[in-house]
C-alpha cells in the first residue's frame, strides 16, 4: 500500500516541538539542541521534556508529552538508543497529535545486526502511531524560514537559497560551516541519519516544492528506494537542480560507508548513469558541492562563450587553460569593441580575450570597461578576476597613502562594483568574481555575495562551476526537446 | 660559446643594491621597491639613484651610479622602458663592476615587434657589460636569507623552504601571499618576466644548488631553451624534487600566454612527456601548486598504504574514494591493533580502516589512538580528518563551558598535538592533517605549521598530494636503478 506524501512542513516548520531529553546539563545533547533552538531565534512553542526537572533554560518542562497542554507537531527525541524508551515516547507521541520526529540519537542499524532489530522495531512504531521521522543517527535539521536550528552543532548557517539533505551529519554540518565563512547560505538543512523512515528523497521532493529553495544540494552514501528515487529526481530536476556528491564509490569508500550508516553504496558506475540521464549534477569531491550550488545563483547561459576580464596575464592563461578544459569558449573580440578598449588601455595590450587590463590603475577605468564589455552582445557569461577584494586597499595602505585616499579608492571601488551588479542584473546573463585573498570578507566582496554574485578563490574552480551552469542549460534544453 | 654559470649569490644574496628610478613620489615603482627592501629588513647597502634628488626615504641619493662609493652586486632597474636609456645604464652599471640586474620595466617582447627589438638591444647591452639580468616586465624577487623583499607588491612572504620561480609577477605574488594565509613559507622567489636573458632553468639550478630549499615550485608559459631546460631540470629531480604549472596548456591559453610574456606555449604532450620523463611533478591547476609544495615538507612513504583517523564517518568515505581513486591503500588493521582500540573506542565501532573515533569525546582518547596507530607497521603514512583546530573549541564556548574548562580543553589538545608531532618526528612517515574550519589559523595548526605537518582544508586535496610523495619516492626509486 502507498503511503501518503510525508507532511515535511511539520518538521521544517513547525507550529510547537518537544524536545524529549531536554536536560539541565549543558554537555548533554538534549540540552545543546534546546538551547540552540532557543538562541537561534525559533518563535514557535518549545517544550522541554525530562521526568526529573521542572524548569530547563528558562522553560518549564514536563515530565513526559502528554502533559503538554498543546498539539504537538514535532518531537525532538535525545534519549540513548540503548534505553530502548523510544517505541514507548512514539506511543506517548501519538497521544498529542505528534506528526513528525527527529531520533537524534545513535547506537542502531549502523552499529550492527542488534541495532538492526532495534531500529526495525522502530520503524514499527512509528507507523502505529502515524508519526514520520528523520534518522535516526542524525545531527538534526535547519530551516531558515522559521529560525529553527534543531542541531546538535552550534552553527548558525546563513539564510539563503540552498537546501541541503546530508547523509552524513559531520560532513553536512561542516558544509554549512564552510558555507558560513564563504557567504554561501541555506534554506534547509537535512542530516538524515540512516533513513529508516524518511529518504532522501522525501526532503528533495519537498525542497522541490519550496518556494525559497532555488538549488537542491545532496550529499549520499547509499539509497534505500532506487526506483523512488529516481522518480523523484526526475520530476525535480525538470525544475530545479539538484547537486550531488555520491561518496562511497570505490570499494573503499563503500566498505567506510557500509559501517558508517549501514548504507549499501551500489556501483558508481550504476550511479553515474542515473545522474547523467535524470539532469543530477555531480560534484567530485566535498569542495565542489557548495563551488557548484553558488553557481546556480547565477541565469544560465544561453552558449558557451565567455568574456574573461583579468589584471594580471598570468591569471588570465590558467583560466583561458580551464575554459577549454571544460569546452567553454573565450573568442576575440569584435573590432568595434577592441576599438572602443584601445581608447581606454596602453598602446600594447592584448587587444584579446582574456581582456588584461595591464594592472591599469586608475581606478575610473573598470567601470568605462565594464560598461564597453557589457555591450558585447555574442558572449553568454562574464568572469572577472580580482580587483574587487581587499588586496589592493592593503597594498595601497603598506606603500603609504593616507586613510583619506584609500577611503577615496574604497568609494571608488564601491560604485564599480554596484555598477557591476547593475549590469548583471540587466544583462540575463551570468557573471562570476573570482578574489585572490582567500576567504576575504571585505565589504565588496559581501556585497557581490548579497546580490547574488558567486566569487570563487581559484579561477578554475570558478570555471568548473561555469561549466555546470551550461551542462544544465543543455539538460533543460533537451529535456524540452521531449526526451 | 657557452657561457659561464650566472653567479645568481649576487641577485638572492647581494651585499650591496643599487635602485635605479628611485623616486621620491610613494605611487612610483621605484619608491615602492626601495620601501619594500628597506623595511624589510634587508641588511646590506642599499643606493637610490635618482639625478633629482639628495635624499629618498632617508637615505642619499646618487645622481648616477657612477658617484656611488662601493661597487654595487645587484642593479635594480624601475624607469619606464620607453625611456630607452636601460642600455646606457648598463654601461655605468659595468663600470661599478654590477653583477646583475632586476629589470622591472615592462613594455618590451610582450608588447609586440618593436618591444622585441628593444628587448634584443637589452640583452646584448647587458652582454657587453657583463651584467646578467631578470626581466625586463619582472615584479621583483625575494630572498629569505638575506631579507631581501625587491618586490613591486607589498607582501611580506612566509619564510620557509619553498623557492619558486614565476613567469606571471601577478600569479606568483598571489601565490606568495596565499602562502602567508596558510603558513608556507618560501626561501626564494623571483618574478622571471620576459626571460630575455636569465631563464627559469637558471633559477632552477641555483635552487637545486641552495641548502635551504627543500622544493623547487615553477609557473611556466614557455621556454627558450628547451634543451637547456630538460638537461638541469634531469640533474635537479635527483636531488629535488620540482613541482610545476604549465599553463597556455590549451589553445586559448597558449594565445593568451603569447600576449602576456611573448612565450611560445608548445604542446602540452610534449611538455607531459617531458616531465613524466624527468620527474617533474606536475600542477593541474593553482590550487595544487602550493598543496604540492607543502607535502614535501614531509618524508616520502614507502609504499602505498595509509591509516586514516577521523571523527566524522563522511569525511571518512569520501577520504577513503580519494584514496582508492589516487591508488593508494587503505588497509584494514591487524587483529591485535583492532583490539587494543577495542578498550578505547565504544562497542559499535568500525573495526576498520578509516578508524573512526564516532566523535568519541573524551579529550584523553586521541592520544592514546594515536600511540596505538603509531604501533601499526605495515602501513606507510597516517592522514588525521579534523580535530585539531577551533571547530570544537568554538562549540565548547558556544554551548557554554566556562573559560576555564576551555582553557583546560585547549591545554589537553595542545599536549595531544605535540605528542603527534613527535610521532611524526619519530616515525619517518608522512603524517597530514586536515582542518575544517578553512584557514583556522588557531595556535594548535601554527604548531603543525611550524613543525612541518602539512595542514589541508579538504581531505580530497590532502590525498592528492600524498599521492604525489608516492610518485616522487617511485621515481626516484626507478632512478636509482639506473633508468
Amino acid at each position: 500500500m502507498p503511503r501518503a506524501i510525508p507532511r515535511l512542513e511539520y518538521l521544517f516548520n513547525p507550529s510547537t516541538i518537544a524536545v524529549i531529553g531536554a536536560s539541565r546539563e549543558p554537555v548533554k545533547w538534549g540540552s545543546i539542541v534546546l538551547s540552540n533552538i532557543i538562541k537561534g531565534g525559533y518563535e514557535g512553542k518549545v517544550y522541554p521534556i525530562n521526568p526529573k526537572a521542572e524548569k530547563i533554560q528558562g522553560l518549564k518542562s514536563y515530565p513526559n508529552i502528554g502533559k503538554v497542554p498543546l498539539e504537538i507537531d514535532l518531537s525532538i527525541i535525545a534519549i540513548p538508543a540503548i534505553s530502548a524508551r523510544i517505541p514507548e515516547v512514539f506511543e506517548d507521541c501519538s497521544e498529542k497529535n505528534v506528526k513528525m520526529a527527529i531520533i537524534l540519537s545513535s547506537g542502531f542499524g549502523e552499529t550492527g545486526e542488534e541495532g538492526r532489530r532495534a531500529e526495525e522495531e522502530l520503524v514499527s512504531a512509528a507507523r502505529k502511531a502515524s508519526i514520520r521521522f528523520v534518522g535516526p543517527n542524525s545531527m538534526g535539521i535547519f530551516s531558515a524560514l522559521s529560525n529553527l536550528h534543531a542541531l546538535m552543532p552550534t552553527i548558525r548557517p546563513q539564510k539563503g537559497s540552498i537546501s541541503f539533505v546530508s547523509q552524513s551529519g559531520n560532513l553536512g554540518v561542516q558544509m554549512l560551516s564552510r558555507g558560513e565563512q564563504l557567504g554561501v547560505g541555506f534554506s534547509m538543512f537535512v542530516s538524515s541519519g540512516n533513513e529508516a523512515d524518511l529518504h532522501c528523497e522525501d526532503y528533495i521532493d519537498y525542497f522541490r516544492r519550496d518556494q525559497n529553495t532555488k538549488v537542491i544540494l545532496l550529499y549520499m552514501e547509499g539509497l534505500r528506494d532506487g526506483k523512488r528515487f529516481i522518480e523523484i529526481t526526475r520530476k525535480t530536476t525538470k525544475q530545479k537542480p539538484i547537486i550531488a556528491l555520491k561518496a562511497g564509490e570505490t570499494r573503499a569508500g563503500a566498505k567506510a560507508a557500509l559501517s558508517h550508516t549501514g548504507a549499501l553504496a551500489g556501483s558508481s558506475r550504476i550511479y553515474n548513469s542515473v545522474f547523467k540521464q535524470f539532469g543530477v549534477i555531480k560534484a567530485e569531491n566535498t569542495e565542489e558541492m557548495l563551488d557548484f550550488a553558488l553557481a546556480f545563483n547565477q541565469p544560465l547561459p544561453k552558449g558557451r562563450k565567455v568574456a574573461i576580464l583579468t589584471r594580471g596575464g598570468g591569471w588570465g592563461v590558467v583560466t583561458a587553460d580551464a575554459c577549454n578544459k571544460s569546452g567553454i569558449e573565450v573568442p576575440k573580440p569584435p573590432e568595434e569593441l577592441l576599438e572602443e578598449l584601445d581608447k581606454l588601455l596602453p598602446s600594447y595590450w592584448s587587444r584579446n580575450n582574456p581582456i588584461d587590463t595591464v594592472a591599469v590603475r586608475d581606478p575610473t577605468v573598470s567601470i568605462d570597461i565594464l560598461n564597453i564589455i557589457s555591450k558585447w552582445k555574442d558572449i553568454d557569461g562574464l568572469i572577472i578576476l580580482g580587483g574587487f577584494g581587499e588586496f589592493y586597499s592593503d597594498f595601497l595602505k603598506r606603500i603609504g597613502f593616507d586613510d583619506f585616499y584609500i577611503e577615496m579608492h574604497r568609494e571608488i571601488l564601491e560604485r564599480d562594483v554596484k555598477k557591476l551588479i547593475e549590469i548583471a542584473n540587466n544583462s540575463g546573463k551570468p557573471i562570476f568574481a573570482v578574489a585572490f585573498k582567500l576567504l576575504d570578507r571585505s565589504k565588496m566582496i559581501r556585497l557581490l555575495n548579497e546580490n547574488n554574485i558567486p566569487v570563487y578563490y581559484s579561477p578554475e574552480r570558478a570555471i568548473k562551476a561555469f561549466a555546470k551552469l551550461i551542462e544544465r542549460e543543455e539538460y533543460l534544453k533537451a529535456r524540452a526537446k521531449g526526451f
